[in-house]
């Protein structure tokens, strides 16, 4: 069992609304010493795998502000605080997609930057789904997409399937689901 | 074809060392507006599949700041500025694994967070390795850990192997090869 860093030291160096940056100072079991960045978590979000049927994912198209373009991948959002994740799944795809689900399951946690951010998602499989649609915050209506899941090469092949926490959540739910991909 | 937002206006709101954020003004096509924070991008980064046999992958275990403990995952890093990303990717595995590679290959280039961050990530298949050790800038020397492709599901079982990219890493690997997972 390795032995963290001991912190010597933490400051914030920058805080915007979304963003707070601190910086640490760090010695290692080796005596090494350190300083890096980090962005502290908040709270964890959502990504979900929503089947509409066994052989189909309903992927979105939305506007990604960070890559300023439109995206192709899974529904997700932040868990509010004090939210049951499965809870804010469901209403996520009520909202993104316009369905609700009857049979929701956390596959995995996942970390998006773990060396400089501290954020985490839940993998959650949606299926048993049936039309809801709530409202959310979004400034247009998304364009949803189904895909076929044998046809998943095609899709990796794609410029704008791009985010790695898409592609991994497909994946893990294709062998939580026992399927040979 | 979507018609991205308009970027009505844009001004940094947070800088440190590394991170700098800004805030963009947007206006959707259908008029709706909104203000966003992200975070704008710089030069790209690697993340290795460094094969050292046909059915063996070799993971490495570090300290990573964001969520501050050890992780499992692959090889990684920055691509220095001019410098060819298979240079990048053959200099982070001589530095991380002790190996260099003979053959090297672009599988992928992936986001982290779209929404929020604009930094890219290109997937290389690393193999025909061959013993080479260059030093680094790490703290201490990491730990490599090689993993069979037959035992997938034990590693993504494992809390520790969290990282959205790494797991997205090795399925494309798996499909870049042909082989059924």
């Amino acid at each position: 069992m390795l032995r963290k860093p001991k912190v010597l030291a933490r400051r914030v160096v920058a805080q915007s609304r979304l963003f707070r940056v601190e910086e640490v100072e760090l010695e290692f079991a080796n005596g090494a010493r350190r300083t890096f960045e980090r962005v502290p978590g908040g709270v964890d979000s959502v990504m979900i795998v929503p089947l509409i049927d066994a052989d189909t994912v309903l992927l979105i198209r939305e506007y990604a502000a960070g890559s300023h373009r439109y995206e192709l991948g899974l529904p997700k959002g932040v868990v509010e605080p004090g939210e049951d994740p499965l809870v804010a799944a469901d209403r996520e795809i009520q909202e993104e997609i316009g369905y609700g689900s009857r049979d929701l399951r956390i596959l995995k946690r996942v970390s998006l930057v773990p060396g400089y951010i501290e954020h985490h998602s839940l993998i959650v499989l949606a299926r048993d789904l049936y039309p809801e649609r709530r409202l959310g915050d979004e400034p247009e209506p998304l364009e949803v997409v189904p895909w076929r899941l044998a046809e998943i090469d095609t899709l990796l092949e794609r410029d704008d399937f791009d985010e790695a926490r898409s592609v991994a959540a497909l994946f893990i739910a294709l062998r939580a689901l026992g399927r040979s991909v």
